[in-house]
């Protein structure tokens, strides 16, 4: 993550004027004091009619490797190392001579595929539910909305191939996904995405993490904000694709930062995936999968490393 | 990991009559390359079959958490904190005032709900398939066998209630779950382990790691070599409890240490899950589930923190 | 960092009415670029006389441990470890048969006896010299004010006995230590403070840290305001004592906290140690002595764990 | 400490025929139970001695900087990260708006300037005065030698200045400073060194860090075995050099490796200091100094970051 990690410039320091959001965006329609967000739409009848879409029982691993070269955001590290158990003269356990290896890590958060909990973004320090940081953030870990009190994410997936609607092997840098395209490729796809879904972008980019990581970082395809609001609209438990940031980058406005993670994060709740490993997914086609996540569960993460599977 | 942290007394520096094993244990039945070990059990047949348990749709969330206060063998600890975006002087970003929270974490990965890979223990530093340590040893993590290579495991669980099966809340610490009492339990449940299966023994020791972390770590219910041996016979994928190691403690021989993890991990490269959170299951029954896990892929890992999904 | 500790109640989140500082405070009397604030006292000249100080040759170390049992502010944590070269199968290097050892350790760097450089505290996010905080701050290390950057500190040092002046083994916690009885100290020791010199404070307050971590980090005596203004006149490099923050706490009056740290680094640039471990030059008298720090250079540190010398 | 980073090729795994040490290497001359090695030669008559050197008054930085991209054996890295307090909103303390920042660092030991304690390397896992490495090893830190229980190092400095001596800007990689190069240069400069002494040997390679990390890990000048020995028979307290590892690289019999730090640290309990920053001591001549090093004390550590002080 050394020399082609690039900064993103993120105009921090610059006074902006006050542009108030006109429409009050809490309490959340789950009521006023849910933290759940859109896991209300998780169910037990939701789970069983996703299990009814497996047919040929093909798995598919949806993470990326998170190491010491994965690209990251800003300063975000990772280390990883083996620590051979014992004093280093060889001794083993028992007669049995049982020898064994223990290991640790460093590692921020958000490095790889992730989730990005309702604690991550939020808009002038009020995150969802119209939640004042002061509640919930501690330096020792997030005291609401933390991803070890995650429930299993269980649920249909619907993958989404922008690239293959497009006729491309990989949809551009800057190429905003609209609304308008995203109702497109469900209705070409015969798949519209019901309530209860996690939605999946397929765009090719993640190629991009390993070929050439100055680029995967510095641009990205992605949701504006009206793509990000009608998605939320459609009651999905959580959108992610195959970029590192799902927004647009750079955006279409350059004063509005990462519009679609404030809207699906803050105002409504909907989980953020990001870096999901979709290009098997979409060479198999697009038909929905069985979607499951469970979480590790490291206490007070905000954003937490994952590896879902998506069985069909 | 704080005054109750028990280390167990592991006998190291001692020197033991050579017990040399018999019987030779390698190469695997899976073919003197293979890596992969039990994961060879995994198929799509199994998953189709797995997914058609599924009848009410109820998911079980079967990891602990992973915090300060989780209690961990020897020297491992954990730390993790949330990080506020900025310079302190309360900036958000863009128009829009973005917010955002990041966080990062210092952690030895053999704490709370784990998956142990095959790196992980071996016999007189020789690991499954007759993998001698050097060859996949590197301080920067592991070369072969690590965690980030897994395929999403996918299959059949079977529960076995060994605490049901005795009618007690909790199975004593230092009780031996021997062979002829798996095969009792099967039997009394009507659920007999199938090849590919992922088995899970509840014996109710977790509740302890909470209310007395002390004794949850020195000593608790589990498996002798024997009853290792045979569940290795089953051509299972993985076995997992709901105590931290495993292996009963202190083993019924104090020669021999943690049998159960040679004979399973080392000799027959299957697949152990500890510190699983077995309660709910078990509340509800034992009939078998679809049991889904993708393991986080930090790179070079020799065990993970997990988060596996029981469905039912 | 254990039970004990004691997280000090800070009133962050409450809205202060606007306090202005009527008298300004910057540019420095050193010059509107400068970023070195008192080490520009230090000169050859001083470390000419400082060295003619040393009679008997007696060496004191003025650092206490920093260890994972040593208390300290808010979530601060250090951890480290020991790691035996090798993959553990007790092979030595070369035919001279070498073995080592080597080590790493996550710490933060606020623990123990420390110094704190001039990014550590200031005035509504504005640093020593009016430096704004957006100058210097990055996430990966400051820009500016790094300890790595700081010349070596050797000088005159002065212990102000303060235990000693008032006849007890320890000053009692929440005691001021007034411009006055600093004053008072010096005239009694017959040690007047020059310009140049680095002054500690003996308070007997150190023993605490062992023996009640509790009452150790929740009160202390220590320097009120004007007591910090009255030493930043002398055009001190340095003040320390043997407490975990030098301001007296609680403070006299609830609504200013830390007033000696702002008044120190950020209005006069003067350095602060903390944690000195003054015991055993008090218990030989009060004779100036020679003072040497050198700092480790950890690059961009905003503090340093350190282990100061005095020479007499 | 990435791409340049070069892995010194230790031949770890080949077995090596046994060549035992024909000559008994201790008890130490210090006696069967000391641990402090040659520190025993440090007395506050040589302190007196050496302050008495100090005559301009001024001052030498002797450490380098310790940060991302410092050249660094093996695996080792160094990560530090600044934490602007608070919950990102800006909020200050108190009426008096105080506004802090924090920080905290992940580093392996033995990187930049440092100090390797007697627990760092030794012969077949025995270590000075024959103390096996059971006999303190412990993964959460050393329980003997560890680098917090040193007493300020305060002595006399002697620079052997090769560099110098041979008439060049930098000593070629490869090149062997033997013993009697040594005795050379004491006769040539007029510094005979005495016992308990601070050696530095100047090389000039140290610029080679920024320059070409790459050559300057992969080789360097250095001492051969007969030097350290020759040196380890002046007692002195401790013998650095602006390299990294002190050895001459590669050394001259490829079977033996880091002889050096076995005679000097092993057999005889004297300290080596690595990466001394020793360009403007040469700079300025060849007159002994008062060097003075207060190592911080972080507990259980075997090496230590260093910033030792020279002054003339």
């Amino acid at each position: 993550m050394r020399s082609w990690l690039v900064s993103v410039s993120l105009v921090c320091a610059m006074a902006w004027p006050a542009t108030a959001d006109p429409e009050a965006w809490y309490p959340s329609k789950y009521g006023a004091g849910d933290t759940l967000g859109a896991f209300n739409e998780l169910s037990p009848e939701r789970v069983v009619a996703a299990a009814g879409l497996v047919k040929t029982g093909k798995t598919y691993r949806l993470g990326v490797e998170t190491g010491r070269d994965t690209p990251a955001f800003g300063a975000r590290s990772f280390e990883l190392f083996a620590v051979a158990h014992g004093d280093g003269t060889g001794a083993t356990l028992g007669a049995n001579k049982g020898s064994f290896n223990d290991d640790w890590m460093l590692t921020w958060l958000g490095i790889g595929t992730q989730i990005d909990g309702l604690a991550h973004l939020g808009i002038d320090h009020v995150y969802y539910n119209g939640t004042p940081v002061q509640e919930f953030f501690q330096p020792t870990g997030v005291t609401k909305f933390g991803t070890h009190e995650f429930p299993p994410i269980v649920t249909r997936g619907v993958l989404l191939d922008v690239a293959g609607h497009r006729g491309v092997e990989r949809v551009p840098g800057g190429e905003v996904i609209t609304k308008a395209e995203l109702q497109a490729i469900q209705k070409k796809q015969g798949t519209p995405v019901q309530a209860g879904d996690v939605v999946l972008l397929h765009t090719g980019w993640q190629a991009l993490a390993t070929e050439d990581p100055e680029t995967f970082l510095s641009t990205e395809p992605g949701l504006d904000g009206p793509a990000a609001t009608y998605l939320a609209s459609l009651d999905v438990v959580a959108v992610g694709s195959d970029t590192w940031a799902l927004d647009v980058l750079p955006g279409p406005n350059p004063e509005i930062l990462f519009p679609a993670h404030q809207i699906l994060l803050a105002k409504n709740g909907v989980y953020i995936l990001e870096n999901v490993q979709t290009a098997e997914l979409a060479r198999d086609g697009t038909a929905p999968f069985l979607f499951v996540l469970g979480v590790p569960r490291f206490v007070g993460a905000v954003q937490m490393v994952i590896n879902p599977v998506a069985i069909r």
